[in-house]
């Protein structure tokens, strides 16, 4: 047998941070645990962040949560990435726009295609929902889930942001990247609930947010089974919607795809209002928040006037409720990962 | 310091049975792994399921799937539990009505009620689709979410099976819930995708299967957000049928709810064969199984004539393509937990 002195260490990701343990023995040297919000200032936010976290985790305690009810949810478009000039999604879109459209010659002289081959948005958001409706069906449907999320990946490797010139996968915020860590290494699952394409959102959520597909619930289209001419089976995407994961559709996706209620659910704008009020309307301690962008300088500020992550009535509801609102400028020490250089 | 022999003990769930392992020396006592299908006779089936989970979990191996895509897809009614006489959700509607008769008086003379109220399965087979949908808005639909799930619960606690005597919760398959463990302890994510209502099963997969419900997919009705007469909002079942998860449903149902392709899949019958084809249909390795229900002592004997867990199309594709095809009464070496006392 060895004689080699009995200190057996193991890295654990506790609370986030890398901490010392000794197994089997007393404890003689823990680390001082670091700091799991690093680009969170040390403000009302963060302290109402750890208050929650410690009081449902807290073995024995008043408000102590089972793991497999610690669900927390949290919008995409405004809560995790940016969303403007305009929502991703719809860049997306745009781009597919271009890149299809030398097969249709048409598309020059007929809207709403030639708005998206212009980037004339005014004239695309004058189409309204029939318009966005051919886009959707010209960009979205007609072609395999695969091959799908094949363009959403090549896209999102070769498209830049017009104002930062990054990927648009890495305009996911910093701060909420260590929140989401945060959560999981105290027990919680986390998912997306967003009203952006779910088939598009799981392309990139896994590597950008560590959350898996099966942990986005997002707006659909119908996809119908078909079998190929090698008689292998392919799911279609049709042009019709199935499911607008927005405003009251967030409550219903929830109950649809999670089937119980959150604990703890983050927004930024009016479609999150209902998501928030159903978190927030269960027995159990929940903790419900806003993202606030109050930062033209790092990102952007917006609110009641916008037309992308219009924050107007859930700013109200916050209030009186006491919801966390999350002002970027002051709460965030950092917004991404990169440091900005665009034009402000 | 302490000068104690540095063997530090640590009890890891391994394949299903609890290992010694000696953490950072020389594995120097490694307790033979106990077998982690007990109720799995040594036939073929059991050596499939064995050499495929060890394929796909062997590090570096040419066949290794991580684990994030170790995704496990079951049918559940006849594939994880029993469906005979007739399916366990159907025997819940029919003491639903039964139930809720004395608030409708004139269901004792109207059908498909009157054929619900005297268990006249025949007659109510015969009131078809819309009389199915009648019973269905009667015991699913115009109640909430959370008030249809304490029925439920109330249901299981107290009805039991007309054979067996035991609550329908009772009737799942041990050999069934020693492969789900097992898959686990594997890294597998194990889901349902049945036929069956979500909202039905979410409410005993957790304590029956440890599928928690967000890993439960289903058919389904729709609900609506609704704002209660004291502020609180709540989601209420509609009387309309929004998804049937069954048949090519269950491709489809897989990408929405799961979003990627499985690479384990287990059915009963000729629902399944499309969630079989699909999973096969993947380039990694694959393993699809069907439960042949072979044993009319223990359990039922029934396929390609019956009216429930119909198994005819599903069985040919299976001698075809080789999916392991499990022989209830050959490859069981028991069926339930409960030894039956059932009239035979």
């Amino acid at each position: 047998m060895s004689s080699r002195i009995p200190i057996i260490h193991r890295r654990a990701l506790l609370s986030g941070a890398a901490v010392l343990v000794a197994v089997g023995l007393p404890r003689i040297a823990i680390a001082e645990q670091a700091d799991p919000l690093p680009s969170w200032n040390d403000t009302a936010p963060k302290q109402a962040i750890r208050t929650f976290v410690e009081s449902v985790t807290r073995d024995g305690g008043h408000d102590f949560v089972p793991p497999a009810q610690r669900i927390a949810v949290f919008d995409n478009d405004g809560t995790l990435w940016g969303e403007q000039p305009m929502y991703f999604q719809l860049a997306f879109a745009i781009d597919r726009i271009k890149a299809l459209a030398a097969s249709h010659p048409e598309w020059k002289e007929t809207q709403p295609y030639k708005a998206a081959l212009e980037d004339d948005t005014k004239a695309l958001a004058a189409s309204g929902n029939k318009g966005i409706m051919e886009i959707l069906a010209a960009t979205h449907a007609g072609v395999t889930t695969e091959a799908f999320a094949d363009t959403v990946a090549e896209w999102l490797q070769t498209a830049r942001h017009p104002r930062f010139q990054q990927p648009y996968d890495k305009l996911v915020y910093r701060p909420q990247l260590e929140l989401l860590a945060y959560l999981r290494a105290n027990g919680f699952k986390t998912f997306i609930v967003s009203g952006g394409g779910v088939e598009f959102m799981r392309v990139f959520a896994e590597r950008a947010y560590g959350i898996p597909p099966e942990q986005v619930v997002g707006s659909s289209i119908f996809t119908t089974l078909q079998i190929d001419a090698e008689g292998k089976p392919q799911l279609i995407k049709q042009p019709k919607i199935e499911f607008v994961d927005d405003g009251p559709g967030k409550p219903v996706g929830i109950n649809r795809f999670i089937g119980r209620r959150p604990i703890l659910a983050f927004g930024n704008s009016d479609g999150d209002q209902q998501m928030l009020e159903w978190t927030s309307a269960g027995d159990a301690p929940r903790l419900a928040a806003l993202l606030h962008h109050t930062d033209a300088e790092r990102e952007w500020a917006y609110d009641r006037a916008s037309h992308v992550g219009k924050l107007d009535k859930a700013l109200e509801e916050a209030r009186l409720r006491g919801w966390t609102v999350v002002d970027m400028k002051r709460d965030w020490k950092r917004v991404f990962a990169f440091e900005p250089k665009g034009a402000l």
